[in-house]
């Protein structure tokens, strides 16, 4: 057991923080997703912010690497996507600078940092990092099953990308904010930025899902939560293995149902639609039993982004009265998230 | 989708043979399961045997490696296991011998190949291939979920390592005797050596469980089976991720549900029963039922390995009885067997 304790802590992915966000040449807020999301999810882990001429700007101190560096930064942070997810040749520069002035770099994107040859030439010559978010630790362990201490919270969806990662990270603030102990466990990309470790829970080898998720909610005092992202949906024919193994390996006490209002079709299968909230909570029920019988759904976040608020109201208590959950969208503070923390925290038990 | 099937005939593991299969210096037919395995479901794969002098032996012909080339084989198989799973030093002169006269080298065990200098120096001195079978193919792509042409059957279990290969092995032979094509999928390294190629489905990288059993089973004429070997469990709290996917992407007509006599625990995992036999098939089929809505579970595949022949006929009655479905041990051929081969064939569409 020790001797898996020790390998527990080495195997998460660790994230030196604080950051310089690079925002490359991205003109449009909707490549800068990953930027966004430090700045309002982890605005203790930024320092400033650094670009190519032209840029949008994230409303950070605009930064030199040098600057950065004597404000404590320890990373730079590629916060922008592109298609087809590749460093370009014109962010080099400012990359190798960040390099020379003492930052290892960061990247959540496709291509890895260490296949452009400029860029791994430097980061060997000064002995930097260059560490990539999607690439997972190795040596995991085969998930044991054991129950572990401590509470644990997963968020699930009807589909994939409607909200689990800012559900999760609402429901931490909210459960801090009324001085309950509780840490944000990522399994994406973005999600790790923002906690600073985590593990890519869909870039693990198959065998090793669950024991990923195992060793990212360790054991536990009694009354702390552990707050997991989730990923995937067990209603998504390409992902659904991902997020039974995350399920499983996350043993939750509690999950809470993410649906986006007006999603009907599974995210890019237009053969498949998204099931039922109701369906969906009791299978994640059903397949959650396996390692924690007490497993209880404490409400829906629902991601009311595409509706008008008071549209989005109406959906909300119709969905409540449907299903006699709290629903609540975790963007919009107000009473009815507070149902939902309320509903997460409540000891049934 | 042209590129897509290119990229299908890539991507799938294929292994030369026929083989001149390598006992090591194994002693215990324990240690020779797959050896063995070679000898019983792909005897036309097999030329001949060779070993460490006072090593078991299968029976086949003894041959040096330049007698097997000249005998037709094109791969040196290591059909031994040992505690580790790592490449003896006493083995090194007869893999080096098999490279020498002509042979690529297949493993399956855990250590790679290619991490013994000597045997990759060899082998790229000379040309020849180290294939690991537990490696799998680059590229694979994510699974759509579309539906496919042909039938398919899956094999599955109440738990790991009870019968699903032998199962998918016997069943094939069944329907090719009855001159109904099929051929047996591999997902597993001793399937992937015995069919000539495959994927190792729980090696593949999370994201693509389900597009790897895509990939393995592509589209076909309307009555040709691909009969899919089954991994892991549903109910297995380290492996269920794997199942799912591979069930997904397998999309199968028919599900097999394999079970052995007196199994009451998951393997390995003392605080987790083995589910009922009818719980394991009614999760199995509503998880199925998101690809093709028609699945339906054909009968029960018992390893009775382990009880008297008279005391296996009587478990086998009941279970019948119980759940109105077949059931057969398809290691023992008979009217049972038959009955259960009846049953998977039978168009009830």
């Amino acid at each position: 057991m020790n001797e898996m304790t020790g390998r527990a802590i080495e195997a998460l992915l660790d994230v030196p923080s604080p950051y310089l966000i690079f925002l490359g040449d991205a003109t449009e807020t909707a490549f800068a997703k990953t930027a966004y999301g430090l700045r309002d999810w982890a605005p203790d882990r930024c320092v400033g912010e650094c670009s190519i001429t032209g840029a949008i700007t994230l409303g950070l101190p605009i930064l030199t690497p040098e600057a950065a560096v004597a404000a404590g930064a320890k990373a730079m942070v590629i916060g922008v996507a592109n298609i087809g997810g590749v460093i370009r040749n014109s962010w080099l520069p400012m990359l190798i600078a960040g390099l020379e002035a003492g930052l290892d770099i960061v990247s959540g994107m496709h291509g890895r940092l260490g296949e452009e040859p400029v860029l791994r030439a430097t980061a060997e010559r000064l002995g930097r990092r260059l560490i990539d978010v999607r690439t997972p630790p190795r040596q995991l362990p085969v998930a044991t099953g054991r129950k572990r201490t401590g509470k644990r919270l997963l968020t699930v969806g009807t589909d994939c990308a409607l909200g689990k990662k800012y559900t999760a990270l609402s429901l931490t603030n909210a459960f801090r904010a009324r001085n309950v102990e509780a840490d944000f466990r990522a399994t994406g990309q973005t999600g790790i930025l923002i906690a600073g470790s985590g593990i890519p829970i869909d870039a693990v080898v198959a065998d090793f899902i669950a024991g990923a998720a195992e060793l990212l909610s360790p054991d536990n005092a009694a009354d702390h939560w552990d707050v997991v992202e989730g990923q995937g949906s067990l209603f998504h024919p390409s992902y659904a293995g991902v997020s039974l193994g995350l399920l499983h390996g996350s043993q939750p006490d509690v999950i809470v149902m993410c649906h986006a209002i007006g999603r009907e079709q599974i995210m890019g299968l237009e053969d498949y639609r998204t099931p039922s909230i109701g369906e969906a909570i009791e299978l994640n029920l059903a397949l959650a039993r396996r390692v924690n019988p007490a497993v209880r759904c404490a409400g829906i976040a629902l991601n009311t982004s595409h509706v008008p608020p008071e549209r989005a109201h109406e959906i909300e208590s119709e969905i409540a009265i449907g299903l006699g959950l709290p629903v609540a969208d975790p963007m919009r503070p107000g009473l009815r998230f507070d149902a939902l923390v309320d509903a997460c925290l409540a000891d049934i038990a």
